[in-house]
């Protein structure tokens, strides 16, 4: 079958790789149907060192069931399944607390044997306890908003619940990538009362305002602090979504939570140490957050999806073939893409 | 009256200084009969830039109402009454959150003109929010233990909340100083099923487990990551209590956290940056904690000690009158002390 590689930063190739087969009782053969790049993925597209074996990718994506294993009881042959960006049992005591990444014999996509989501199909591991089924067809028109529940809609939704949104929050919402647009969704489904979105791509705030974001600041750093703490009566929000990674990021959301509130981070840190001082220990903010289990909130989160409350799906602005996927990555870098859906 | 200030590292003074007189309609003026040298004392004791102008000591004290400004209603003259470590109206919208120490019109003892609580008296500045009545004589044995409700046991609470402790789980302690082990008894009391107490000072620590801990790591470090780790099946703890405040305690809470967990700061950061990066990230681990609320908490705690199901007051073991209070704190810095009780 044909997969994406990155050999390197900026060097993307869609290639042939073994077809998947069956390994492990527990397994699935999944057909890809929907895929999509990642904004995580551009931190390699970016920064990644020359690798002579390359690196599959992907870790988004919905399919149709192939094969399964003989212990596999849950999904079967033709259904229709979108899967979390990291495989879990489902069954441990991680996953039972709702940690499904930390799922004891859990993993993630294209490492250790395991394809990535970027190609016509995959091994998927741990067939029940990954993969969930959609109760629409391959070629439903909601496909590109189901798809988000692999990853940009939990991972917007875990820094919802991580920073404690309520009914009635003020919510602060840093980065305007399709996870902060997710968060912006996430922040209203969940009542927040105001939702200050800070990006500066107007489209994409735009979206950000279509989503429920009830201000918008354009600003950076200190200037960014100083207008959403003047937007909020001096006191900043209750719940900061960090949704980009970036340490300056991170110092942002510490300038604009309000004593007693939390970050919830969710952007990946491209840094080791970050301020945790007096400031913050004075006025009680709490940091939270981390790699989203988005096992645990795809039922969730789908009702409102096919019931057509929320779409997030519109955070794709770019479709390719497999054969577009290196200008798809090269779209992203550039910000001419927000979100680029794949069709293998 | 005498009270104590502090000129320089190492040089604590008991001197004459002006009365305290009722200055606005809120204010109180409380006798002072029991105060205390507090763990966090000791960082200007040992740090301290030499200031002629001295800064007056003390935050946590029990005493007698004398005197009250007229627009005082909930105590009154004659009443015994035990101080948060910060006031607060108890009435603004932070307060009403519980989180009494960013109240709008609150402040710290000892600062801006108002007395500090190592001292013959003082004035109380929001009388009616900060003050809370004790319904024992003011000479009652359990003065120890209720002294305890103006920082350590509320601190320990605060860090036993922070860490999301509850039934059932698996608790570290990191210090065996006062607040550490009122970490101890705090835990216990939320129904912790495991407590690993880290500490080194053999009588702290046999009183640590008098009060709760079920285990006792005498290791520091990456040792004592280790031997958490062993005692936890190789998991770490849920809820984690720093209780030091040097970044090396909290390196190894970090290190001991178990994926989902979190970590309770309450020792006051030493520190301005801390590691934050793909670790805690991965494992979702929460950082929290900070400044404790002590008047959110005190109503909460006191029927335990007056009921006689925890004795926080262990926690004292030496005894001095104002004259003494210099040689409180080179016992305390010098670890001869745990924790010294004044009595005026």
């Amino acid at each position: 079958m044909r997969a994406t590689v990155m050999y390197g930063a900026g060097d993307v190739r869609v290639e042939q790789v073994p077809d998947p087969v069956l390994i492990e009782p527990t397994d699935a053969i999944v057909r890809i149907t929907r895929s999509c790049i990642c904004g995580s993925d551009l931190w390699p597209y970016k920064h990644m060192k020359p690798d002579p074996h390359g690196r599959r990718m992907g870790h988004e994506f919905i399919g149709v069931v192939e094969e399964t294993g003989s212990d596999v009881h849950r999904v079967s042959r033709g259904d229709v399944v979108v899967a979390p960006f990291m495989y879990c049992d489902n069954t441990c005591d991680f996953c039972k607390e709702g940690l499904h990444t930390s799922c004891r014999r859990g993993g993630a996509w294209g490492m250790d044997g395991v394809d990535g989501g970027q190609g016509e199909a995959v091994r998927s591991p741990l067939a029940d306890g990954t993969l969930v089924t959609l109760p629409v067809a391959a070629d439903d028109p909601l496909m590109p908003s189901l798809l988000t529940l692999s990853d940009v809609l939990c991972t917007g939704h875990h820094a919802v619940v991580t920073s404690r949104v309520e009914k009635g929050s003020t919510v602060a919402v840093i980065g305007d990538g399709a996870v902060g647009l997710c968060g912006v969704l996430a922040a209203r489904r969940a009542g927040a009362e105001r939702i200050l979105l800070l990006g500066h791509h107007r489209e994409r705030t735009d979206l950000g305002r279509a989503f429920g974001a009830t201000d918008v600041v354009v600003e950076r750093g200190d200037e960014a602090v100083a207008h959403v703490r003047e937007l909020t009566g001096g006191d900043g929000a209750h719940s900061v979504l960090e949704c980009v990674g970036l340490v300056e990021a991170y110092r942002t959301a510490l300038g604009i939570t309000r004593p007693g509130g939390a970050v919830g981070r969710v952007g990946v840190p491209q840094y080791e140490t970050a301020p945790l001082g007096r400031d913050v220990f004075r006025n009680n903010i709490t940091v939270s957050g981390g790699v989203a289990p988005a096992r645990a909130y795809i039922e969730e989160l789908m009702p409102d999806i096919l019931e057509g409350r929320i779409e997030p799906g519109r955070v794709f602005d770019m479709t390719v073939d497999l054969d577009g996927v290196p200008q798809g990555y090269r779209a992203m870098n550039e910000r001419r893409a927000l979100k680029v859906l794949i069709t293998p």
